[in-house]
This record gives structure tokens, C-alpha cells and sequence, in this order.
């Protein structure tokens, strides 16, 4: 585990039951991004943690306060912790960072692993709200998804980038992980997806959390938010194996 | 065998023999994977296992009904294996994913491997029924294949790509493998070829299929099977070393 | 430490306390070298060793008075060592150079490594003076520069390539290191942001220095440098991973 | 030597004294491969073999009446073994496949390894009967050759590809290699020169064979060999190096 | 030493003191190779030696009166060796080959070792005789080579390529090394450099050479030797990484 991936924890957070992994990584329309985001600043989360690599991820520091981090950071409220990664993943880190991602999960007695991405349709703009589907690795927590109905279900198709290989890595070790897959743009941030899936992840998890200022301010988050965006939108086209590929 | 490829499997089949085993892996016209789909929908095959791998798989998941999978699944009836992949395969997989699948029939006893692949042939429009040629790996073989009189022998060319590393690595452990070649289009999913195929395999393997449907639903099959299309039309240059070739 | 990076030194400075240790190497603007070269030629800075590597560095030479050496080289003064680049780094030696100087560094007893480089700036031309920001690995270390006031605090962004490892290598070890960032051009260099980087340098590390001639012979400087900004043009974007980045 | 290359041979054949193995792979208008097929077909060569590698041979079956095999075969006679390629050989194969064969050449107490290729020249379309150069890897044999007289010496210049490599390595096991350098076209397949290397390599061994077939069928010849003459003309300059070269 | 490069040697030759290794690799103008030739033809050197590398050389045979021999050789008269590239060396092989040759050198007893490269000048045409500079890699020798007012010093530079990896490899052992740079074309072969070269090196190590033959035979000798020219040509972008580099 240490391997490939050093970690770097100030300490270590004691979680209530039943306790969550929420992974936020730069994929389709930022959908991830834009809510771990939100949550790092409305939740009120903590950070504890940053990960390095040599091997899988490239030579960029995140600066913030003029202080230089990991771009890849663990944050923590009482029941959930937030692996955040304010850089696109390269393709050939897929893998390996799935494989840490779900070791760390098993450590710390996470139950259930939650990943937010979007969907491209081509008629995201005439969407009102766009639609949020669910993708599980596990049979007994599709039933439950199922009865909830929050989501649709993701009937038929493929997924592929950091949220596949969590999907399998997590399925080997028996934790159940689901994919929150909403509606959105490919390569424009798209920070009303990221308000449709935090509302399920509060509903889920059991938080109070106010997304109004998430769609007042989308203009705003875009701008600011574009240099990822376009790294992101390099990224893609590589998680399929440099070729294209049709969702759904 | 555990270590480029993971294995991950519900139960064990248990086979009346002869056992069969058939792979169908995207190539020319996907004549090999309209087949295989179409058996796995109305032949009432079993899915029982899922195949995993780091290195040789991209980082994709087939999800169906909510559920994400492995691309590359196990099927079974009682004298049947089918191994089908949703997802084209990379050229450098080929040679391990073969040894991979004769390891395989080999524990489970198969004495037949079968694939099933198009020819492309420049007049395919003008072709009434598509024309099945077979290859094999074992002189023996070759004069029941004469005898049965059910395709034409593939007289002089060359075979590239998945099938053809299957050829060669059956033949080192004496399974014998034969390859049904159907005229086919090259980069447009060919359901009537497939049909031929599948016409074929029954009577071998003796089971009984209408595929008056696939003839009926063509249309809708090549849409659905776009993306696998495109994917596949991509890898298949690389089959062959990079270089363009012609069979036959 | 000698496996990738070869060190041969004339002898071993004897340094006074607090030790400094300089940093320049080509990156945006080519601040940080022309600062460097500067040093070199009027703080009377000792040449005692060269760095080699097979593996990390091109072959090529600099030649000086007619005597080939290595392009990475060491000075020092009575309190200051400076590590100086006459090539840019390429994109894949980043981290093992960065593990080699701070390796260096804790050998030598270095409190303080420090660096300089360049934030381009769209509006370069129009400015007076350039703006001097600082970056840095501890949070303690922050407070004190707050305090200084001798430089902004860069408040949010990235900062990608060869300093960015160093922040990640030192603070690994606990080595204190603060990036001096001033406005800059990226492919112009950039002499007046190179002076403004030098006038802190002095009053941190207490020695004195008149920039004045760096402002007079500025395009001389840039002139004589251009082999190395093309260079290193062609380098930076490999440091983001190949891909277009924004600062700041 | 199973290591990177796989041999499956039916028997060992017993060869009168001198022995010789010839070669047959694709290079400049073809001119080895035409006559190695040649051979096989009116000589009445017995198939005894088939080389297999995983490592330096692309994923493609030669099928012949039906049955795929290896596309690197062993032929033979009562004292000429022939090694003869159906496909290009790709550029990193040639050094392994070299030491290969006269590792084999040694096994088999082969005295001489003939190889023979073409050298494209300008005005091949205006020669009446192209003229056959000969280049070899001992001094000895180099004045044997001189006096034969059967073909002139190749003066000076410059030999890239498979050849060369095997001149390289049946010299370091002190085994005569020949060249047979017949003018030819590049990228056209040249059965006129064919035949010339044919009249002399029945002279050195002993046998008859009339190559009057092969000038009548020549056209014929060219648009079946039409394939592989692709795949060769995309492989050539590769073996220089990536680098255009001239002959001669 | 025999790992990388394998060393055939017909005999040792017993060299007088001091020995002397010349270097003869194509580089800018050709400069040392076609000075390098020239000493084979005009000096009565006697070939002893053949090196070969499966990993750092090209599948390339030089033949010379029909025998095919390595592209790299070794020469030598009674105070010289002469080690002499007929192929232009690739970039990856610079620093192995380097290491090679100073070991070689140092098993011979060699006291200097003399290179012989180019410096591409725009104004080369209106040279009436083209300035030779020196460079060198000890500081004892400087002294010497500015007392002999044979040539130039190289003042302040860069040198890359073959001849920059000589001199930080036989620095490391302590061996002199100086490089004859004399004012050059870049990519057309230059004698009227290479005589000014063969002048000085005839000086130091006390031959006679007439070089008028050079002069005249100018063109000759640049069309015989333009395919190594267009080699060389391509390669020597790589020597300094890919990247465009000014001398000087």
C-alpha cells in the first residue's frame, strides 16, 4: 500500500456507524469535482490527510493560503470521509489508485463507498433537472437502491475511468460501492448534476445541505474551475483505451 | 493463470460431454459477437463468472440492470461454455488472453474450442447468404470438418488476431480449435453473417435456435452495437502488427 | 543517492548558520536562472562540484573557457549553497532531482531551501514592477513570511514542474522550503522579475547585491539565453503532464 | 533459445554432407521470399516444422488447405534445410530470430547458410537480366566465392535488415553465411530476380530446377504476393534505424 | 564491458608512448568521419578490431570487397588507435558507447583521447579556412593546448552528442580528452574542416598527411558519403534531447 501511494495523516479520524467514503475525482461534466468541493467548504469537513506519488501522479502541487499540498487530500466529518483530488488522474494511475482507495476504505471500516460522475446527453440543455441514475457492484445493494428510489437505475451500457476500476476493485473485496451518475455535459463543468447528486448523498448519508448557492453561482464555478476541466477533457478519450466509446 | 487474469466464478458448471467451448470475441463485422449475445439471450445460457485483469483490460465496466460487471463474462448450458467480451480487446492482450482461454477449456475438460469471425469480402452487398469457410488447428479435424460438408474449407491466407492466437495456443495443447470465417462487411456489424454461423454451431453442438430474429431486428442490432463497432474497427489494425493485410 | 545522480565535489564548503541552499533551475520566464547566473558571477560565488547523470540528464556539456562540465553545478558561498542548471530539466527527472537536493540538503545541514521562478502574467508588459509571491511547505514557515511582508502570499492555484517536487521532497523530510514566484513572462526572459527575486533574496539571506546591471543589459541577458528559453518552452508543458494548465 | 522462440518439429531430419540451410524472409522486392516458395512448391521440400514466439512474431495464422500454422516454417531435402517466413519480419525481431536460426544452423552441422535478397536500383526497369552481388562474414569462403564466379562481389556500401544479422551472428559461431544480392525493384515483388538467385544457389548445392515457370508467371506471382509486399515495404526502414540508407 | 558491446579483436596491438585514441563518430558536417577515412586510406592503418552490440547498434553491416563487418571498427598505427563509426550513432547509445570507449582506453594504456566534431557556423560559406577551437575535459591540459596556439579555445558553450559523453566519461576516470571543433555546415559534409583538423592532429601526435587530396576530391567525397550524411542528419536532434540547441 505504500508502495505506490505514500499517505501523509495528521491523524487518524474516528468515524460513527455506519460510515461512508464519498471519492470526488475530476471525470464527465466535473460532476464529482464541483460537489466534493461544495462539501469541503458548506460541510464543514476537515482535512487530515494528503497522498502522494512518484509513480502515478504528475509533478503539481495544489497551493492554497500560499501553502503548497498534495493535490490528492482526505477530509472528514463525523460518519463520512471525502477523498478529493483536485487534478484530472491520469489514465495509467485508474488501477493503482482504485486498489489504494478501496485498501484505505477496508482500514478504516468504510461500508459503503459513494462516487458522483455525469453522464453526457446531447440534450443537456434542454433539461430542466437533469435525471440521476444509479450503477452498484452488489446484487443485495441494487434491491435497496432499487426501493429507495432516489435514482433511476442505469439500465444498460457501459462505464469507464476512475469509477469503473472502484466498481471492480471494491466488488473483490466484498464492499459495496455505488455510482451516482447524473445527466450532464461532457466538458463543461456542470454544477447543477453536482446539486442533484449532493441532495441524494444528504438524503443517504443524513446531512443538511443548502445547494441554492451552487446554482446561483454556476457561472462563477465554471470560470474558476476551467483549467481542470480542460485537463479532465484530455483525460477522458485515454480511461477507454484511447478509443471513443458510447455510453448507455 | 492467476496472475495476468483473475477468474471469478459463481459455481462450477458441470459439463455432459462432448463439452464445447465457444469464445466470442469482437473482430471482423462482429460476427463472432452478434452471435455470442444472441445465444446468451435465447439460448437461456447461465452466466456464472466474470474474468478480471490490471494489465490487459482497459478500465471498463459493463453494467446491466444497475449492475457493474467484468466486459469479459462466462456462460454456460449443459454441454456449452460460451466465453463472450463486451468490449473489443487490445492487441497486446492477445496472446495472454489466449492462453488464458485454453488453460481454461483445458481444467474444464473442453474437447472442442470454437470461434467465430468474419471474412471481409469486397462484394458483401451483393451476397445473397454470406459464405462460412472453417479453419482449424489438427489435421484430424480437418477431415471431419471435410466430411460434415456444413462450410468450405478456407484454402490459402491468413487468419490475424484473437483467433489466431487461439489457434496456436489449442494447438500446443492438443485441443482442437476450429474457427467458423463467414463473409462478412469489415467495419459494419454483419447479423446475417452471424446467423450463418449460428446455423452451423446448432447443428455441431445439437442444440436448436431460431435466428429469424437476428435477420428481422438488423437494423436495430447495428445501432445498439455502434460503439463496439467503432471500438473494434480501431483495434483490428493493430491485430495484424500495425500493417494492413489481406486474407485469402 | 549515487545510483541516479553522480556527485563530484572539489572539496566540502564549510558553511556558518543559518545554511541556505538556492535553487535554479530553467522553468517560466527563466527567473530563477538568470537570478542564478547572476549570483554566480557578482556575489562571488565558489564553483566546488558537478552533478552527472546517465539516466536523468541529456548529453550535453557546457563548456566554459574551453573546459567541459556538467550543466548542473554547485556554488557556494560562506552561508549559501546554489544548485544551477545551464540546461532545462527534463519532465521525467523532476522527482528523482528533486529527492537527490534534498537529500543534498540534509546532508549539508540546509534550514532553508529556497526557489525562484515565474507566474506568467497576461498583462507582463504593462506592469512597472513585477509582483513577488510566495509558496511554501510549512505552516509554521507562512506565519513568518506573512510576517516579513516582503512578498504577497499566492492564495490559490498550482504550481507544477521542477519546484513542485522539491515542496513535495522537503516536506517529506521537514525541510523548510519557500518558492519565490514573481510575475513574469512565460517564454520571454524575463531579467526585471529575476531582479525583483534578488533584492529578497539579500535581505533574507543578508548579503547585498545591485541589480541595477541586470535592468541595463536586459537584452543582452535575453539574447544570450535563448537557446535555453527554447528549451525549456519546450519542456514546461511536459510538466503538467503533457497538458495545458493554469496558474494561480 | 525455447525462450524467446518455440520449436515444433515433427521429426529431426537427417541431412547428407554439406549440409546447408536456407533462408527465405521477406526484404527488397521480395526477391528471397519468391524463392523460397518456389522451392517448396518444385522441389518437393518436406514441411517438418514451425517456429512459435509470443514475444517477437505478430498475432497472425498462415492457413494453408484449411489448417492455420505458424507463419515461420522448416522445410528441408536431403541436404538443404529451408527456413522460410510468410510474413515480414518486424524490426525488433531481427537480432533474436538471428541468433535463432544459427543457433540451429549449429545444431544441424550446417556448414553454410545462404541468404538471398535484392538491392533496389534506379534503372532496374531497363535490365535485361538483373546482376547477382555476393557479400559474406569469412575471408575464406569470400575467395571461394571469387573463383566460383558465379556472381560478382558486392564492393562496398552498406547491408540493414535480417541479413545483416544473421552475417553478424553466424560469424561469431564461425559458420559461412552468404549473401545472394540480386538487382531488383524495392517495393515490387521481383520474380526475374528470384530466378536468377535460384540458377546459382542450384549450382552450389546440387540440384536442378527450371525457373522458367517463374518469368511466365510473374505477373501472376506479383498480385498474389501483393500483401506481404505491403507489410515488407513498411517494415524496411525500420531495419535501418528508422533512417533512409543507401545501398551500394 | 562485454555485456552491452562485444569486442572482436583479431590481435593487441603493442602501441608506443604516449598513445593516442582518436574518435571518428559522424556528427556535425562529418567533420571526424570523413578525417577518420582519411587516415584509414592515407596513413596505413591497420584494422584489428570489430565491435558489436545487439542493444545499441542498428541491424546494419558495413561490407567492404565483398565481407560484411561491423559498422564500428578499430585501427591502429604504432602510436594511434583509431576507432571509427561508418553509422551514425542513435541518441540512446551516446553514453553507453562512451563508457565503452573509455574503458577501452583505459585498458590500452591511451593517454589522450582525440576527438574530432563540427561547429555549424551560418556564415560557413564565407570561411576562407574554417577556425579550429578546442575543448577539453582537465584543467592541466587547457593550459597545454593554449601554449601549442594550435587552436582556438572554445569559449563559453554547449557541446552534446557523442563527443560531449566522451568527455564526462573519461573525466570520471581521469583520461584527457580534447575535442577538435572546427567551424563547420551543419548538414553537408565538410573536408576543408576536416583537413584543418587532420593538420592539428598530425602536429600533436607527429605524422605526416598530405590533405590536398581532400580539397580536391571535395565533391566527390560528398556524394559518397550523403546517405551517412542524411543519418547523421536526423539523429543529431536527438543528442541534445529532442530539442533545438545553439552552440556558442
Amino acid at each position: 500500500m505504500q508502495e505506490d501511494f505514500e499517505l501523509k495523516e495528521k491523524y487518524i479520524p474516528q468515524l460513527s456507524k455506519p460510515a461512508y467514503l464519498l471519492v470526488s475525482l475530476p471525470d464527465a461534466g466535473l460532476v464529482g469535482s464541483i460537489a466534493g468541493e461544495f462539501l469541503i467548504n458548506h460541510l464543514d469537513l476537515k482535512e487530515y490527510g494528503e497522498i502522494y506519488s512518484h509513480k502515478y501522479l504528475p509533478p503539481i502541487s495544489h497551493v492554497i493560503g500560499g501553502l503548497a499540498k498534495s493535490p490528492l487530500r482526505l477530509y472528514h466529518s463525523n460518519n463520512l470521509i471525502l477523498l478529493h483530488s483536485w487534478v484530472a488522474i491520469p489514465a495509467n494511475t485508474l488501477y493503482p489508485l482504485a486498489r489504494f482507495i478501496v485498501n484505505y476504505a477496508e482500514k478504516y471500516g468504510i461500508e459503503t463507498i459513494i462516487s458522483v460522475t455525469g453522464v453526457p446527453v446531447p440534450n443537456r440543455l434542454d433539461l430542466d433537472k437533469p435525471t440521476p441514475y444509479w450503477i452498484t457492484n452488489s446484487e443485495d445493494f441494487a434491491k435497496e437502491l432499487d426501493e429507495l428510489n432516489l435514482m433511476k437505475k442505469f439500465d444498460e451500457g457501459y462505464i469507464a475511468g476512475p469509477y469503473a476500476t472502484i466498481l471492480i476493485e471494491s466488488s473483490k473485496k466484498s464492499i459495496r460501492n455505488f455510482v451516482i451518475v447524473v445527466e450532464s455535459f461532457l466538458d463543461l463543468p456542470d454544477p447543477e448534476a453536482s446539486a442533484v447528486a449532493l441532495e441524494i448523498i444528504s438524503k443517504i448519508i443524513g446531512f443538511k445541505v443548502d445547494t441554492t448557492s451552487l446554482l446561483k453561482e454556476a457561472e462563477e464555478i465554471r470560470g474558476k474551475i476551467k483549467g481542470l476541466m480542460q485537463q479532465t477533457k484530455q483525460e477522458i478519450p485515454n480511461y477507454a483505451g484511447l478509443k471513443p466509446f458510447t455510453y448507455a
